[in-house]
């Protein structure tokens, strides 16, 4: 295996033969996705940084990485500094650092396939400042250098039953049609993985913890849709879901394919597209109209077997989050368990579950100052014991055929300090706010984010990260458009159906980690003498929250009434599941708090 | 005068001599002022209408009157629904209605002076899809038949003294000069009036309400300004307060100096600068940098002089509304009483405080069913007696010398009913949490809305209008940036030294209304252990909350807590300028609720 040093010369080697004066790395794939293939993973091969999100730009004597301040100092531990240097966003971006750094009048390479056409805007601007120019390339150079990348995954693509979906992809297809209608358009393209998965009712194994197949896909206004996806991924039971309202093409026809287009009216959603796509119908002829993808809403507003399915999976990974939790009440004080035990012990118990079908992301372990880590993640290097006196916090979650969970909880090792009880006080607090929230239809989740923030903001402290991300049914655990979060995002109406996580937090860096997530559900209500419709959540994740660590002080009796009732279903929906011991743990963590 | 009927025609045939196919006629003035002076009211002379805001569209066989729903009863009251037909606006735009209704291929005049650029682009647009041309007009044809249209106001200029601005002009300027030249830019233009009053410390009479003059200026980035304004308005005094770095101008010759400004860069802000003034530099050669007036941030974010004054001029404010609440109450239950006579007693008690300058702007005086609407003002026709068993509502404001004040009270005539005072405690409540909110430096309006909303919705019920606006310093008593609210306005991060009201309130259509508004400061709080700058409220209004209407039950102790705190400090700042039976009352009115 070659070093990170000689594959920067090697892809240096490459821009110049393709006689550019340097090149963009950012991760993503052709889909815009969060998660991607192993195919896909550039920027870790060409850096060995393993975080999740990050780009980086290569000239010919400098090189960069940007990552933000999730990655700071792990941009550092995983990245040799004498050959490239640390970049903060949003503090710098690519645009302006290529402005500063870039060859007056130089020829700057970036891939088609991989950023968006407002991106490619931005940074064409800011390089003509320069007299620079930003080129597309035919072929990515940095694949060209990479002799052993891995193929993209051959995994089969497997049918999303209707008693999970809820509603065929004929259905579906035709209410994209008669929208299509309405917007004068011929076609929409499809070009998000989780909103091809959903518009067809398939899933598939191409990205780690979200199932979806690698495609492209066009729906038309008849209901008919072109699908682009590798032939040998389709089986004969996919094939025949899919039926006659679909072609079937190569991935790789896709782009031949939107070069027919000439003249047609085609819906392309510039957040979700890449500049290619654009591109390439431009290049034809057709007019191009950008409007949100329009998988997007209906995918994010469940339906009732999407519900219920959903519940029928919360029940489960309860159950296991339950065992695990009484299990570590058990295991923690012997001592000798640590982050990677831990994280290992809860997968286990997820699949004795049954039907689990991957981890929804990598669980987040944290004991002590790692728990203080966002979004860390226990490796052997990292890896610290679980100790006494301090808090352990664990962010997890299960694909399972009919929902997709996420749950954190914060435990305490031993007697909490007086500090720690005020901070997850202060956090279960928010928590509760946001969960019994009531508000008019219209509102968006930003409108929200103070309900949760509120009781911490009253100590001067906050977290730095959202309150709340959609989720998927059976699909991507972070799905939009819908977003609880001060700045980014959160401009969306929430609307009965939605799922959203609940999960403000509290970090001390260096000393410990807080952070209680539910998921909730949206929902319509029915109130006496009521002036206009109303919606409130549905709290949908029922594992229990740790009373050691509740200061009963700080707490309302409406917040005391709250956390009594969540318990109580709690054990009458988990309880059913356990026996023995973990029940009765179960039974003793779920009694009302003492009387005042 | 002339019949309204009369003043279409004679504006149609104008607009045939002037080769025009439409006009369009906005409620405002060459400053995108919110309130006007008599020469610019071109709008009421048209139509009738008198409502705040609002435009007219005239065609040759069509014409239309936009209003937003706050007027939707008023504009059919008012104007000739034979002549006009009413739109809602932001249901309708001028720009869709003349895209349906303008003649195909048709030349729709539009005054320069009285529209921004932005909206100007805007109806271009929708024009052109109809093969229409949208076309400034040289002089305004209402003007050319609008016979005795007044003058604008010959008023005089007075000196705002530094003891009540806390910073000279000279001083402002530099700031101001030393931002132009981080910016590269020779110059701004000044054209929102408060802007240009508070640039170099003057207030005018122009318009009512709002102690501002007509006049334009620019400041360039050596600290001296050039200020357009009619001669006749500069006596000695503010001739040598306005010293030798001020070159005065007359009012007229603005728009020719534009003209000589070709290759400089001038910072224009497109929100409060005309279309005409961007029109004027671009066919100088100029070229135009749109930023924020400079003057609108440190003009809203007040100095310690302003605080004092601010707070000076709401204790003798806070007496007057004293003495008018414990007059209401003496009179109220004898009879006889109604709208108009309260507002004039209340502007009396205010006269007779001292030191009042103008109303900030006229006085909502709402009894029972009046209450309910938001912009009420009483009139010979409207005027409701004060009557037993019913709410009377009170929204108003004084300019002094050192501060403009907005004071909101809702008061029991008689016996309140149950729904009355859960209405009121919910509205209370939302005051309360606001007033006593704590959140990180940074935080926008916004984020904070909810706050005020949470128990009112708790019910299914709201208020449709924001929260929180801005106030002046013996300036406009609607000042941006800083806003509290759901939509429009709320993204300016609140700093240090801002002032901004907070009034919730609930509307009962035909029955009654409930607001609750005092001012409040924006400050920086030191809280123990607190992890980064953080931010609070202080009161600044002070008189009584009617304690009839508060339901105890609903309370928590902390809201409890904050009542009577309030009361404490209204008796102590209040009480020393009463005396007798208004003394007793206050007393009364601001003991401690009963104990639980």
């Amino acid at each position: 295996m070659s070093s990170y040093e000689d594959r920067l010369t090697a892809l240096r080697e490459q821009l110049k033969r393709d006689r550019l004066d340097g090149f963009v790395v950012p991760l993503t794939d052709e889909h815009m996705s969060e998660y991607v293939g192993s195919y896909a993973q550039r920027l870790a091969w060409l850096t060995g940084f393993q975080g999740s999100a990050g780009s980086a730009v290569v000239l010919p004597e400098e090189a960069a990485i940007f990552t933000d301040g999730r990655y700071t100092l792990q941009v550092r531990a995983q990245v040799d500094g004498r050959h490239w240097s640390f970049q903060s966003v949003p503090e710098t971006s690519i645009a302006d650092w290529l402005q500063a750094h870039a060859p007056q009048g130089g020829r700057i390479g970036y891939d088609p396939w991989l950023h968006t056409r407002d991106w490619v805007d931005r940074a064409r601007t800011a390089l003509a400042e320069k007299g620079a120019e930003l080129v597309p390339v035919e072929r990515n150079p940095v694949d060209a250098v990479w002799e052993d990348r891995p193929e993209p995954s051959p995994a089969r693509l497997v049918v999303h039953p209707d008693v999970y979906a809820g509603k065929s992809s004929a259905a579906k297809r035709q209410e994209m049609a008669d929208w299509l209608k309405a917007q004068k358009a011929d076609a929409a393209v499809l070009s998000a993985l989780d909103s091809i998965a959903w518009t067809f009712n398939v899933r598939g194994k191409d990205v780690e913890h979200t199932p979806v197949a690698l495609a492209f896909a066009l729906v038309h206004q008849d209901g008919t849709a072109d699908l682009f996806v590798a032939g040998e991924k389709l089986g004969d039971e996919v094939r025949q879901h899919l039926g006659n309202g679909v072609r079937i093409h190569e991935r790789s026809d896709f782009e031949p394919y939107l070069r027919t287009l000439g003249g047609r009216r085609i819906v392309v959603d510039p957040e979700r597209a890449v500049a290619a796509i654009f591109a390439a119908l431009d290049g034809a002829g057709a007019t191009i109209v950008t409007k949100r993808d329009p998988a997007v809403l209906p995918k994010a507003t469940k339906n009732e077997a999407e519900i219920a399915g959903h519940k029928a999976a919360q029940a489960r990974d309860g159950a296991a989050v339950a065992r695990f939790l009484h299990w570590l009440s058990v295991e923690a004080p012997r001592g000798g368990l640590d982050e990677m035990k831990a994280s290992d012990k809860l997968e286990q118990f997820r699949r004795e579950g049954g039907d689990l079908r991957d981890l929804s992301f990598p669980t987040i372990s944290g004991s002590g100052a790692n728990g203080a880590i966002v979004h860390y993640r226990a490796s052997e290097e990292t890896n610290r014991p679980i100790a006494p006196d301090s808090l352990y916090l664990v962010d997890s979650g299960g694909q399972y055929p009919d929902g997709t969970t996420d749950i954190t909880r914060t435990v305490a090792i031993g007697t909490p300090s007086a500090e720690m009880r005020d901070r997850f006080t202060r956090v279960l607090k928010g928590h509760i706010a946001l969960a019994r929230a009531i508000f008019p239809s219209g509102t968006r989740g930003s409108q929200l984010d103070v309900l949760a923030r509120q009781y911490l903001w009253r100590a001067g402290v906050d977290y730095a990260h959202g309150t709340g991300h959609g989720v998927g049914s059976y699909l991507a655990v972070h799905e939009g458009p819908q977003r609880i979060a001060t700045f980014g995002g959160g401009d969306e109406a929430l609307r009965a159906g939605m799922i959203i996580s609940n999960e403000p937090g509290y970090y001390k860096t260096g000393e410990y980690g807080i952070r209680i997530e539910n998921l909730v559900l949206v929902i319509a209500l029915d109130l006496p003498g009521a002036e206009k419709p109303m919606l409130g959540f549905e709290t949908l994740t029922y594992a229990p929250i740790d009373r050691t660590l509740i200061d009963l002080a700080l707490l309302t009796d409406e917040e005391r009434g709250w956390i009594d009732d969540y318990h109580a279903r709690v054990k009458t929906l988990i309880g059913p599941q356990l026996d023995g011991e973990a029940k009765a743990w179960l039974e003793a963590a779920c009694a009302p708090l003492e009387a005042r």
